[in-house]
């Protein structure tokens, strides 16, 4: 056994992200106009061009403004809504919340209210009473704002960040294009290794989609990795050095009491959440009280200030499919309720984040109980995993997982990749990690009966069924894949327009039948049920010698 | 706008199914064997050896015997069992449902029960009460038993087959192989172009697993593909031949009624199954109810005599979110349960097919209202998908309905492959189409409290934590890639028995942090949460200073 560093793979080639054109073929960015508070906001959709008459379909962008210096970062839309704040602020506290609760419906609420198709009014409210969360640094002006919370679109989150033993700065800036390209509404940075700093301030500038960390790694980081030598005012510092970056939400770990630590000994997988188990070894090792639960309100002030959004960690989330729903998950849950209201009364905004690897009949307790015990703060949860037994593939074990917990209620889902358990992600895995997860949001807001979610289902299947494949490709979350996938088998440009696809060929094409059937019923007047009964009256002799058959 | 047939493309390499060793490093097949009237039995099971002292996992095995020569088939473990029933079977009624209802418990019965892990009566009264069938064609002595039903394991399926437009026998025979290596259950030959007949003997003297099909599409094709001059004697003289064969399930699509036609006009997707839109325009064309409705009791006589099962097809399921659950579907839904209760009268097997496309939250509505007018005959479903917007990760958007519906009572999965939707699928798509499915299954099987199904979990998650690597990789369901991704970042053999894994590195695994913690409590006699209260009444003073920060 050893805990040295094996050597370093050779990296694979990672292709260079391509343009946002030849991603998304027949698609064009355009920005809806909006005048708020003397601002003009330039609120961004993707609008997808269909080959027929019908009407283009637009659909929510994350992908951010394309062919920036990656040295220069991307615009900032947000600079003179936060001047002026800054002019009129007197109270410190620059939270959306505070904003909020003082019925100001700010630049950001309107924006997101915009991109929701909802009225103003309504997202401020749900940021006021805490349903709902607006990450938004002050110092992270980059970003084009958005909601999360139960009742708004469901969210993904991608996760990118290098390790002691991987990966460099520029990989993890293409890592956050291409995470946000696919659809993640957020990113957060997980580095751990060498220039932690500088890697996030990269990724910030870059960003504009709001950044979250875990500010404990950098604190490790900080003291050599010994976990008991942590403290709050090294804690403290830290956040405000990330803070000052533009870092737009913080998972912190503040419910791992030190009496949940036993709690966990019994379990097949222990603590399996990096943060929780620090917190918990220096918890054991002080024989005292996690400083994140004491200090908390220390904490509040830093978050205020900058408008930084607490995640609150789940340290004792379950990592196993035999530890989902046990007392040292639900008992971190019901502290980090209290440290919700805690927050709250600070007017900081805050979410919590839930597990983990759970099978299906136990995930719906898992909202139920995040909902009343932490009173309708927005949960974002890992997945969850819904079987261990497929690690290789824990980005469908986890969809699984995530689409339902979406539906129950879950605001933002964390992805996972398929090299989740087994290594660091690569572009390709980011890619899939970011669409499987799009999947399950997506099927999530259907099944919440989101307004217009299915508009986009509708339009890829009506272009399906009406053989328009260039349609139903760039209708798709992945329009090239789909291209190639029908390509391997039917390149010819003829297949484009052909009336059936490989799957059955020309006699058996069912969508063809289809066609020729309600020709067929139209000539023949037999469109309508009353119709085709009225005919088999006619017909009734010969039906009643055939269908007597069966009861004879 | 075009009907002919494109050009074929160049078909990809596909590398030959590798050994099963090497699939599955670390395990072996082993046979549990069972005498049961003067025959004896071998059960076959996957044994995991563990690079501990834990017991081996035994898991699930449907890969069936290695190495057989595909021109003279596997071996054919029932041709005993059938002589002796033939030689004493006076009524000509060879099902097992017959034989169950007659208090026999057949060696199949025996088998499966074993293979479960349950009590042979048990598979007998449900085979007998219709609620699980045992697909096991006559003249199919190459089966190794198994049972589909709500109270067995959620079993699935993988379909293939060629079509006019590409593939071959060679091919089908290998995506067989494929299919049952990685955990199919039963294998759909759909295919469609020619050597049809000769295709189908290949699939079904190689495959232990029971054998579906569709017989209209072979009627199809001897008719050149006119609908209009398909007849129930051409029907029954298709079914006869392929019964002949061996094949085990028959796809009939008997409630696609004349009265439902027009109820699917105003759909987005009308008819997507091929034998729905099939029998639909025939009804159409003669204005005459469907013939495998009104012949149904002469389809019956058939299927007795060589004990093929009926899967009734849902011809009306719902091809996009749009259309799911409507008046189209339920209503052919409440004729199958009506000739579901004409083939019991038949002593003939009976499962019900289902759909598709279903948002999540109409898919439980789906199994309850077929357990109802279906009288609980095993439902078995294509996905559902969960969304329309993803073609290209159909597997995916499926395995979310999929392993819901299988949750809810489904008892086999239809699998559905990345390139559903686009093209035919090659061999990596067979793969992971088969591994989501598994992934779906056995998510369900967890759901439903299956006894021992989480044994499996425990086991990996066990090894996970204790970072047996090696045994991680071999319990997962695809060992090869499971390892194949970890050692993309850590190559090294050291990294295969490390501490801790390239996702956080040394510092931060949790996993290793958690076995600190562990050992620390135990030195320091914190194993409880009684003793973690000692100690903090001991620190009493302090803890109230700290803590007290919170409260004031």
């Amino acid at each position: 056994m050893t805990n040295t560093v094996p050597e370093r793979s050779q990296e694979p080639a990672i292709d260079a992200l391509e343009p946002f054109e030849v991603s998304f073929p027949c698609s064009h960015k355009i920005h809806e106009r909006i005048e708020w508070n003397g601002h003009e906001l330039l609120v961004p959709k993707r609008r997808i061009h269909l080959s027929n008459d019908d009407p283009p379909v637009d659909v929510y962008d994350t992908s951010g403004p394309q062919g920036c210096d990656v040295r220069q970062g991307v615009p900032k839309p947000r600079a003179e809504w936060i001047a002026k704040r800054r002019a009129t602020n007197e109270s410190g506290n620059f939270s959306q919340m505070h904003y909020a609760r003082r019925g100001v419906v700010t630049e950001e609420m309107a924006y997101v209210a915009a991109r929701e198709g909802v009225d103003p009014e309504f997202v401020r409210s749900e940021i006021a009473r805490g349903r709902a969360v607006l990450p938004a640094n002050v110092n992270h002006p980059e970003i084009e704002p958005m909601i999360i919370g139960t009742n708004f679109l469901v969210k993904i989150n991608s996760n990118i960040g290098n390790s002691a033993v991987t990966s460099s700065i520029e990989e993890e800036v293409e890592k956050l294009q291409r995470s946000i390209r696919w659809g993640a509404d957020t990113v957060m940075d997980l580095s751990t290794g060498d220039n932690i700093h500088e890697t996030r301030e990269h990724i910030v500038r870059n960003s504009p989609a709001p950044i979250g960390t875990v500010p404990i790694y950098q604190c490790l980081e900080k003291v050599n990795g010994k976990v008991e030598d942590l403290t709050i005012d090294l804690f403290l510092e830290t956040l405000i050095e990330q803070a000052e970056q533009g870092v737009d939400y913080f998972t912190i770990h503040a419910g791992v009491l030190l009496r949940y630590v036993p709690l966990t000994a019994k379990r097949v997988t222990g603590i399996v959440s990096r943060g929780g188990s620090i917190m918990a070894k220096w918890c054991l090792a002080h024989h005292q009280e996690n400083f994140l639960y004491t200090h908390f309100e220390r904490i509040c002030e830093v978050m205020k200030k900058y408008d930084v959004t607490f995640s609150l960690g789940d340290g004792l989330r379950p990592g196993s499919i035999a530890d989902a729903n046990d007392e040292a998950q639900f008992g971190e849950l019901e502290t980090l309720g209290e440290l919700t209201r805690i927050a709250w009364e600070h007017d900081v905004q805050c979410m919590i984040e839930g597990p983990g690897h759970v099978p299906m009949h136990k995930i719906k307790e898992n909202v139920e109980k995040q909902m009343e015990v932490c009173h309708e703060a927005p949960f974002y949860t890992l997945g969850p995993l819904t079987t261990d037994i497929a690690p290789g593939y824990d980005h469908i074990t986890s969809a699984i997982g995530a689409a339902m917990i979406g539906w129950f209620g879950t605001a933002m889902l964390c992805y996972v990749t398929p090299k989740e358990h087994l290594g660091l992600p690569n572009a390709k895995d980011v890619k899939d990690g970011v669409i499987a997860y799009k999947i399950a949001a997506h099927a999530a807001d259907l099944a919440k009966g989101h307004p217009g979610a299915q508009a986009w289902d509708d339009a890829l299947s009506k272009a399906r069924f009406e053989f328009r494949w260039e349609d139903q490709f760039n209708l798709s979350l992945d329009p090239v894949t789909a291209r190639e996938y029908h390509d391997e088998t039917l390149p010819a440009e003829g297949a484009k327009v052909a009336h059936f696809c490989s799957m059955c060929g020309p006699h058996f094409c069912s969508m063809k039948i289809t066609e020729d059937v309600r020709k067929f019923a139209k000539e023949k007047g037999l469109e309508t049920e009353e119709a085709i009964a009225a005919g088999m009256k006619e017909k009734s002799t010969e039906f009643t010698e055939q269908g007597g058959e069966i009861y004879s």
